[in-house]
């Protein structure tokens, strides 16, 4: 997207967490965003259909994901182009990072928000699977390695949380490395 | 449990899940389920906190997984020690058989009862991040292994869905084998 798009986007997302914390989610309104953002309501409504989009930025994670599954290399297998498709994510993840502190906090304190954070995640598993289909991966194959991908997905940006002194892309080498370990049979 | 309580809470459910497919969910009152499995109420409630419990069954999966990963061989790794208690539950999954079908419609026709159903997986996976802990496995990794479980067996009993003609527990190897085929790099 253009830069000033992004731009523009990015202060709505940031004005929108900020009335979340101080008045919480519930008692913010759309025009108190775009007004924060120094935007109309209307141009706020161009990027968002509602304010859970803002929160959860839901259908450019949706979009991103198709399209890097997409061009994934033909020679990875099901989980491996999963994995390449989040980690090329990982710039996206870097720049939302100051974004998901304050969005876990909204969310901590808004229970119908957990439940539509726990929707995202199944969506996102089902756009991932529809993903793999599109290349002739068959439907229960790519079920599991979508969920297998956002457990190696999950597990990396949590240990990246924790530990910000590794760039994420190996965070993500590392939790793959961690599943391989997973699905070997104990040595002993 | 004795074989008596076990009939008589299979008796609710079954009762249950006709009058959810008749009614409706929000139609259906548990004083209603009582009448037609033929207890009181107060028997209903003995056995269940509520009704959405009657569909869900999540307290009795919760505490039969606790028990099964604390059972599973020490020489077990996390992951296969997930595995290992969700085919220790084998018999339960298959006395449960004819509940899923009518459970599933019931489901599908209420949207309230499709977001129960995710934050059922969401505090089961939970369940086992904590049960694997107890087993001195650190957080982050038995979250991942708690995860990849759940998905090796969502696999597993789809699997077994489509094609009952093999046994519960040789799904659950195919699909642990599916997991370790996929877990490796592509071999091109």
């Amino acid at each position: 997207m253009p830069r000033d798009r992004g731009n523009v986007r990015r202060r709505m997302r940031e004005a929108a967490l900020e009335l979340f914390l101080e008045k919480g989610y519930d008692g913010t309104t759309a025009a108190e965003i775009a007004a924060r953002a120094g935007v109309t309501e209307r141009t706020f409504f161009r990027h968002f259909p509602d304010k859970r989009e803002v929160l959860f930025n839901e259908a450019e994670l949706h979009a991103r994901l198709d399209a890097a599954i997409a061009e994934a290399p033909p020679r990875l297998g099901p989980l491996e182009a999963v994995v390449w498709a989040f980690q090329s994510l990982a710039p996206m993840f870097e720049e939302n990072r100051p974004l998901a502190e304050p969005g876990r906090a909204v969310i901590a304190q808004t229970p119908a928000l957990q439940e539509r954070q726990l929707a995202k995640t199944a969506s996102i598993t089902r756009a991932i699977t529809e993903a793999l289909q599109r290349r002739k991966i068959e439907p229960a194959l790519a079920g599991l390695a979508a969920v297998t991908g956002m457990a190696v997905t999950g597990h990396a940006l949590q240990a990246w949380v924790q530990d910000p002194s590794l760039p994420l892309v190996e965070h993500f080498e590392q939790a793959f490395q961690a599943l391989k370990q997973l699905s070997k049979p104990a040595p002993r």
